[in-house]
């Protein structure tokens, strides 16, 4: 389906960078849901640059809702947010148009839309495509909540320095929900962002990985052989600009381990059953088991760099250098978070939807 | 839709390891390829189990083409490959039915399907499902190759014992085609096997990473936001079981990179663009780029393991321990590896076929 | 997806007439739902050619179910229902194959598959491929009679001869369920099959108008612009070889009324909404109403029949005539019925478990 | 997908009739594809009201193409349809919010969205949400238009007028093209306005047939089983309000035909296969023959007349009485041919691209 993600609610994206205006429609709401504006406006505002370490590209991200919702409800047909694009500089890109970017979706966008692509400010390709996403995410990101599943996710890894491990799930959550650079250990957060001043002082990027918690979902979501829970959450992860990996529980570390080392065991407790260990995210065979799940991806370092770069100019069909001028992000990772966040939450509606229907987000946990 | 995968070519799993049958429903074949019976057998045995390093359980997997074949060649109508289940030892299982195995997806489809599942052997979960999904992996492999596409998978990683990378890539994916322990480095390999085996002795198993490079495809293949390569081959990968994380080309090492050292810089040579190094895996914004395709998958060690270990008995709901007798694999990485090509050729097969339409396959490159 | 359908609970159709097997996966069942094999029987033996008014062909219809099931249970993992071929004379067929029967799929077909498909029998356009669907259906069909759903289908109007419209509808699906020429009059039925046989007698075909009547489907299923609950039933009913024509309630008939002829008026009945008449059928704006849905197929005459007729030899490539000598049917009608209750079954229940999730069946209404 | 149409070619619906906007996403256009304003134009005007047998409301329906166009040519990303609502009267329509209208979505879609739904002038279930719908189509018939594919339709009957059926195909569509009240037969035209006129005035509103032309279609498109030509079409016809009924071909007069005339006959004609009589509509087996597609498409009376209607009120829960004032149609047959236009395209678009790739239409015929 191409621009369209979820069997049960789905979202289409559309839009391009310097076009008119991008936006996303999300169909399969339950009737009756709030449309919590806060949780959009804080999400979005999380999604935007900010300070030293960001592009100097300041949009305002002034979202409007123009169906699916009366009175901040759902009604429960398509909802369609629209941002309208307004702090476009096309002139900064006008000249790479031709000029192929490494690292970026410009050459493989040319083979397949033999150059009828948008290119300006990389068009379809652009991150600012996640706008309306995070939006989007964040309707369902406020849907969860009140089922009582919540998601976090904060920067594990950026510039080779470390953050620390999730600990108290509940409460490493709630510290990241405002914080614009999320970590769990503000040491290593002060390390991080000078290591990407460093990097852009040397107009250079640098990336990171970002790590989740899904928290309060139930045991029994995913689908074999092919709609796993894995499946269609590295689906879309897959599809948010710059992830390189997606790994789930202990993810490549387990390669290393032996079979006693990577098994969760189980008890009862309470009547309840409990792994003793979650080394395997919070899913076996591909379906929830009610731990936590936890997954990490990785995000690969800004490709817009300030450094002379080897490229092709597919217009002269001649070899050419480029330098990219503009405004860009020395690192993206901590940008990135809540659009993982965001997909994170509408690939978990969707299957919490497939599973218990339409109107399951209508009763609070 | 749960048990199907893929939007032009689709492929649809059934069965349960100690049911009746087990198959695949391939539709969408392009009317006229020819079926290659060959490199069926050749990839259903490098499936099978074999020497000390598998289990001892041997299936003769004779499989039968019930549908959509006339005289060796597809109709274009569904293709039915359908093996009867034979050498089930279900006694083995009995006593297990309500202890959950740790590492295995019991608990998770207890809570899924309410106690109904099939729970001989793993039932719809078991690996042994992934015969006929490489019975029709191997259709779409043939079909590849006649457009010059190749496939190979080898064991980056066992047991702590690293593999060389892929160096000529089209020689070593010839190298590897009829291996049962696909290495690159035959040392590498030998210190792999006796690692297993000391693990096997210890009643544990071990883990992996395999390492997978696809040749010879067209740039401008995937689709923006949520179709993308990288997306939906995520999607298929991680429905094979035990895998744990998927990475293409530098993946999470990409995490502790600058953008100067990610980014593929781009050159034409001999009238075409060529990248002068391949970090992104073939991939860039979630589209081929002509490069190789380069993407590792993280296998979790085998769950079935001799060591006692702690569990619930979800029937007398209570702890219990488990000694999982039988036949089992200490490590399954090596056989994981051809099921790997085959949901990497539907996968392909599927996003070409969209691509180009269902006609696409009847041509030679 | 070709040869699958269904969102929620799809089904999936594979085979050929007189290849090895037919058969039907049918995925997302409801785990722990009563495989009710009586009531498979009794379609299959409904959908079964039997005396002089069907074809001489006798297919025992002998079905297993090799996955899915387990002690007459749905695990909630793919159900497969296998058909093995037995009763082939191909050799009544081999003549015909470069052929082209006028009326039959041949050379659509032959356009579609260039040649290579199964020729023999209608290959897998053959009406023999409703036998599974009809096996499939019957699952759903006694899944929705616990919710206390009900479907029956009447011969409206064969060879020019009318039924009387459905009165006590419950009643009348009552009557309807064992009979293998299903009419509610039964002096009708008389002059039904005495036309038929007029018909066989001059080497000529008749064909004919369903009706359906579904009753307790609870109000507000569908889905507004595409999967509207007409949508979705015209789509699958449209599948059904020889349907021509599909229309709801009133359906043509609306075409020459008013307005005021053609709403139905609402009135409040012991607090419950009730339409003063059903002209819509059930469904307005797409959606259920919570009245009996109504709709009627047009059944072409069957095409085979045995006077000499004109048509092209695509091997040769000149014209040619046809006399079509073996076992075939003067009248469909009475047998196509029990297909359309099967598919009806299937596209309700699927817009059921979307509505309402994949385990509203595992409650009795 | 509820309000997605399409699997190659993709249609997303959005809006409500009084909301802020309506729209419509286009995704899986061919990269190139001229957008041709005129045609949107041309076929935005034939549904708007016009005289006095339409409704008094005038929308300018001012479309924006706000992605996936540059310069006039699609880019092959989503291409985004916004039309802002701006002559919405919603104080005609507040008042019978909560009185159901007989004939009206408003009763089913109060039990399915539970009384969220956007009531206003119909809400999301307006014929208005057509507007885009047709736009898209547009652009759909246009890139049909370039491989030598037209359609056009008819009013076939209209209050029991009849006009003559299609003769010499291409020069009736050629006719039709511009025509806002589309006969074949100009003296049928002007009684079936004189009816329309005379059941205006008495309140009252009358139904019609549309009878829709298909030239050009290549054969060989359409799948076995589910996704037959006829049943993708079926599909979205029934999704065009006020449609009850739809068939192919003779349609429900071929239940009153013998085999022998139902057939179509097959002659060589200049090195091509040409049916010699086309009761089957241009299809066999749910696949194109070549041969013209027809079929007709039963459209109910308008719902919404002056006269006193019975109906219930869902706040009060009592009866009621209903007389609806505000602007309507008394005929709406005349407007919704170009919707079947329009809906017909985004069907044979969306065939044609997954049969023989998304780059079907850079070429022309």
């Amino acid at each position: 389906m191409k621009n369209t993600f979820g069997q049960h609610l789905s979202v289409t994206l559309f839009g391009e960078s310097h076009g008119t205006a991008i936006g996303a429609v999300l169909d399969g709401l339950c009737p009756g849901l709030p449309i919590d504006e806060k949780n959009i406006l804080r999400m979005l505002q999380l999604r935007q640059p900010g300070g030293a370490i960001s592009t100097a590209r300041r949009e305002k991200d002034v979202y409007e809702i123009v169906s699916g919702a009366v009175n901040g409800v759902a009604t429960g047909t398509p909802l369609t947010i629209l941002i309208r694009n307004q702090d476009t500089k096309s002139g900064d890109y006008a000249a790479m148009q031709t000029l192929m970017r490494p690292g970026h979706a410009d050459y493989p966008a040319q083979c397949k839309y033999h150059g009828y692509q948008d290119t300006r400010g990389g068009g379809h390709f652009s991150g600012r495509i996640t706008a309306p996403l995070v939006a989007a995410g964040a309707i369902c990101h406020s849907a969860l909540a009140k089922k009582g599943i919540a998601i976090g996710t904060h920067i594990s890894r950026c510039a080779c320095v470390q953050d620390r491990a999730f600990g108290d799930i509940p409460g490493d959550i709630a510290a990241l929900s405002n914080s614009l650079f999320p970590v769990l250990d503000a040491a290593a957060g002060e390390k991080m962002r000078e290591a990407i001043l460093a990097a852009k002082a040397e107009g250079d990027s640098v990336g990171g990985i970002l790590e989740t918690a899904v928290i309060g979902l139930p045991a029994g979501v995913g689908e074999p052989w092919f709609d796993t829970f894995e499946s269609l959450l590295a689906h879309i992860l897959f599809s948010v600009p710059a992830v390189k990996g997606v790994e789930f529980g202990d993810g490549f570390a387990l390669a290393d381990r032996k079979g006693s080392q990577a098994n969760d065991p189980l008890r009862y407790e309470d009547g309840k059953v409990v792994a003793q260990s979650n080394h395997g995210g919070g899913i076996g065979g591909g379906i929830t088991s009610g731990m936590p799940v936890i997954f990490r991806c990785a995000i690969k370092p800004t490709p817009s760099i300030a450094q002379k770069q080897q490229t092709v100019d597919v217009l002269q069909k001649e070899n050419a250098d480029l330098e990219i001028k503009g405004r860009h992000d020395p690192a993206i990772v901590h940008r990135a978070r809540i659009v993982i966040d965001a997909v994170t939450a509408i690939a978990v509606y969707d299957m919490l939807a497939g599973r218990f229907g339409t109107d399951y987000f209508a009763k609070e946990a």
